[in-house]
C-alpha cells in the first residue's frame, strides 16, 4: 500500500499496522458490538496512544443512532474523551515519549493554516480540511475517522494533549470533551470572583461546569428541572439552586446573571432564561437543540444581552484546561463500566440515569 | 391643583401652565388629529423646549396604531425625535440656557439611582421607574407621558442633550432615536478601521447606521432585499451592497462579518444571517419583530457567535453621538413635512416609501 506525503503529516514512515479492538455500531440505531478497526501507520509526528478509558458523551448516541442528519459512516465507533498513555511514537514526534499520560479530544486534525487554527481555535477552522471530528468524519488522508471505544488510537502528536499526573486516568476522560465545552466560555465570558453564574442542567456537562466555574471563584447557581439532585449541586461546589419546573425561580432570579451556560439540548423557553441575565449578559447555549428554537428578541433589546453559542475548545485551551483542573483536583464524577455495557449505559443516558459520566474501560474491549 | 415634592425633581416651581399644541392618535388605529396637550410646570430642572422638529420613526406608528399589544394610552401624541430651542429653564438647571438648541429622544426620565442609571446606561434602568418612555408611558408623577408631534415639551435638563450647532435641526431630529440606536452598538461592539460592518435594511435606521460605519472607519457592506437602493447607498458610504433576494449573497459572504446590524423587524431567516459573522461576530436586533423568530443554535456554536440585542443607548452616549456626528457632519434624509400630512406619511413608512425620514415641521402644528 503506498502512502502518499501529506501536506503537514511529512512523508509517512513505514511501520506495523495497528489493528486495535474496538466497540463500534454496525448501522445506524444497531446495538454496539465488539470488533477491530485498522489504525493508519504512524506518521513522523504522529502517536500511538494505548487507550485506557474513553467517557460516553451524548453526542457518541446521537451518532451512532444517526440522529444528527448526516449520511453517517457506518460501522462507526464512536467516543471522543479519550485518556490513555502513549505507547509508539513518529520519529519527529518531540512532544511525547512512551509512557506519557495524555487525552484526545472531539478533534484529531484541522487545517493548520487558517486564522482559526494559527490563533488556537482549531474547533472553529475555517480552512478546507475544517475540523476533523475525531470518529466519523474524514481525514486529510481520506480515511473515515474512528474513535475512542477502542484499544488503540493514532493520532498527530499536536492534537493530543498531557494529562496532569495529580488527576485519575478514568475520571479525567470525559475532561476531553465536557471539561473543555464547559472551561472554554467560562474563560471567554470571563467567569471569576464577582460574577453570577447559571448552569443549566445538570448532567455529564453541567456538574463539570459546576466544579470549574466554583474553582474560579464565581458564584454559581444551578438551574435543574427539579430539587431532586439538590444535594449533589451544592456538594459539586453550587452556592445556589433552583428548581426551573417552579415558576418562581424565574421571578426570584431575573436580572441575576452575567453568565448562563445551557448544557440541555432539548428545547427550553429560552426567552424566559435570557430574563435572568443582567444587562450586558450572556447565555450561551452549548447543547445542540435537534429543531430551531423560537426566540423573541425583545428580552435580548432590553438588556443588551446576548444568546451565544461556544464550541469545545481549541487544542492549547484544551491543554490550560487540563493543567487547571489538575491544580484544582477536578475531575468528572464516573461510572466505569466494561464494554459490554455500553448498549446498556446508551439507554440510561438517554433516560438521565447516570452521576454523572459513563467512562469504559478500554481493557474490557 | 397640589404638586408634591418628587424624589430627584425637587420641589415644584409654581409657573404657567404650559398648554402646546400637538397631533395626537384619539384611539388606536385612528387618524391623528390636531389637539393640546398640556405639559407640566416647570420643577427645578426642567426645560421648556420650543420644538422645531420631529422625526416619524416605524415605532411612533406601531404605538399610535396599538400595534404592540400594551393597552396604550389614548390620546396619544407619538414622537421621541425631538429638536428644538430651549424657551425657559426651571431655577435650579444648570446645563442649559434659553437659546440653546437641545433634542430629546426615546425616554424622558428614570429611576437615576439603579446601577444601570449611574452607569449612563438610562435605557436599561432597573429601578422601580424605569424607563419612562417620551410618550404613552407613566412618569414619575403618575401622569401619562405624550410626545414630540407637538410645539412644546418640558422635560429634566438631563434626559436632554446639545445639538452641535453645525447640524440643522431638521436632519438631525432623527439622530436622537435612529442614530443613537446604530451609534451605540457599533461602539459597543467595536466597529472601527479592520473590522467588517454589515447593516441589513436601508431605511430609517440602515441609512444613519452606514453614514456612522462608514465615518468611525469600518468597512460597510449594505444588506437590502433588492439593488434598488445600491447607488444610495453607495453614495451614504457602503463599500459593498448585495441583495438579500439572492442566494448568492449569503454564498459569497459566508463568514464575512464581525458585526451585523439588523434593522429590519420583519422576520428573517436569521440562521443564514448567522452565517455571515466571522467567528466571535455578533449579530445585533435592533427592530422588534413582532413574533418570535425560530433559531438553530448550530451556526451559533460552530463559530462562537452571538445574537444579541441593543436598545438606542443612554443620555451621555447620545450627547457623545450627536457631537461624533457634528464633527463628521452627518444627519440623516429628511423629508420634511407639514403635520397635517403625518398620516400620509405614516402609510409611506408603511410602505417602505421614504427617504430615509419623515420630519414633521412642528411650525405647522
Amino acid at each position: 500500500m503506498f502512502w502518499p506525503a501529506l501536506p503537514g503529516t511529512g512523508s509517512i514512515v513505514a511501520m506495523t499496522h495497528h489493528t486495535v479492538h474496538a466497540y463500534a455500531a454496525p448501522a445506524p440505531k444497531a446495538p454496539l458490538e465488539r470488533t477491530t478497526v485498522t489504525r493508519r501507520e504512524l506518521g513522523e509526528h504522529d502517536i500511538l496512544i494505548d487507550i485506557r478509558f474513553t467517557g460516553i458523551c451524548h453526542s457518541d448516541i446521537h451518532m451512532a443512532r444517526g440522529e444528527w442528519g448526516e449520511g453517517g459512516h457506518f460501522p462507526l465507533v464512536p467516543g471522543h474523551e479519550i485518556a490513555g498513555v502513549v505507547a509508539e511514537v513518529g520519529p519527529a514526534v518531540t512532544r511525547y515519549a512512551p509512557g506519557d499520560r495524555v487525552g484526545v479530544g472531539c478533534f484529531v486534525d484541522s487545517c493548520r493554516t487558517c486564522e482559526n487554527c494559527l490563533a488556537g481555535l482549531e474547533q472553529y477552522c475555517t480552512g478546507e480540511l475544517g475540523m476533523v471530528g475525531t470518529y466519523g468524519d474524514t481525514g486529510r488522508d481520506g480515511r473515515v475517522t474512528q474513535g475512542g471505544y477502542a484499544t488503540g488510537l493514532v493520532v498527530d502528536e499536536r492534537y493530543a494533549v498531557r494529562i496532569p499526573d495529580s488527576l485519575p486516568l478514568d475520571a479525567a476522560a470525559p475532561l476531553l470533551c465536557a471539561g473543555i465545552t464547559l472551561y472554554s466560555p467560562l474563560v471567554h465570558w470571563k467567569a471569576g470572583p464577582g460574577t453570577k453564574v447559571a448552569v443549566v442542567g445538570l448532567g455529564g456537562l453541567g456538574h463539570i461546569g459546576v466544579k470549574i466555574a466554583h474553582a474560579m471563584g464565581a458564584e454559581v447557581t444551578v438551574l435543574s428541572q427539579t430539587l431532586r439532585k439538590k444535594d449533589d449541586g451544592l456538594r459539586l461546589g453550587a452556592d445556589h439552586f433552583h428548581a426551573t419546573s417552579d415558576p418562581a425561580t424565574f421571578e426570584a432570579l431575573a436580572g441575576t446573571f452575567d453568565l448562563v451556560l445551557n448544557t440541555v439540548s432539548a428545547g427550553l423557553d429560552l426567552n424566559a432564561y435570557f430574563r435572568l441575565l443582567r444587562t450586558d449578559g450572556t447565555f450561551v447555549q452549548l447543547g445542540v437543540p435537534d429543531r430551531p428554537l423560537p426566540v423573541a428578541p425583545f428580552a435580548l433589546i432590553g438588556g443588551r444581552r446576548s444568546f451565544a453559542g461556544s464550541k469545545i475548545g481549541g487544542i492549547a485551551e484544551t491543554q490550560e484546561m487540563l493543567d487547571f483542573c489538575g491544580r484544582h483536583g477536578i475531575t468528572a464524577d464516573v461510572e466505569v463500566i466494561p464494554a459490554d455495557r455500553i448498549n446498556e449505559a446508551y439507554e440510561r443516558v438517554v433516560a438521565g440515569d447516570v452521576r454523572y459520566r459513563f467512562v469504559v474501560d478500554a481493557s474490557t474491549i
